[in-house]
């Protein structure tokens, strides 16, 4: 159970711009790009893959455990993950 | 109109976390893969498609109803969608 | 510092709905293809790239400002982009 001052102070957390940065109740989904040799890209860290890129015109792909890009042709040279998450 | 009670509730509602899931404020990026026979992929109900994987290499696709993966290449084995929701 | 008064509206605006549109807290995720002739298609302002696809069964691309697709491939007849926003 909340007490007023910590119910209070999460409604002001909640509400307010902090540092500079949106307070979670106005997140926007941020995406980057992750590109590496070979035939797996990974997300950093928080982030999901939402689309995979292949090097050799190759568009078959699959996704390991939702945050690696897997390109599936036999010759691969480069593979690229396009990576998102709220923030 | 807001009653005291109702508003109170709702604000507790909004900041809690309810049986172990993160209350709305705190929602977070949810993706998974579908993988079917053909040129089509259907995303579950509620999740959007993100982006197309297709067999035979091929990288050509669009998205129907916003939830469907359709393979465009003459010959297709396999279809994928990469789908994702906030949650 | 908020006075009760300003303090009270934000919580109303966070918690209504308005003008028939859901509340910031309850966003979805929202997204379209935007398909162009050439080798670069954009997403709409707000919007962000999760994938794209190429013609000519082209699976190779990279996203440029993180809002444009661009088909790597040496000959693309089309582009189209996947493109999301929290809305």
């Amino acid at each position: 159970e909340d007490t007023v001052d910590s119910f209070t102070k999460k409604l002001k957390d909640l509400l307010s711009y902090q540092n500079g940065r949106p307070s979670p109740v106005t997140k926007t989904l941020s995406c980057t790009s992750v590109k590496a040799m070979g035939t797996l890209a990974s997300c950093p860290n928080g982030m999901t893959v939402t689309g995979c890129s292949c090097g050799f015109a190759c568009g078959s792909w699959n996704v390991q455990n939702d945050n690696v890009c897997h390109c599936l042709c036999p010759v691969i040279d480069w593979t690229a993950a396009r990576c998102c998450k709220l923030a």
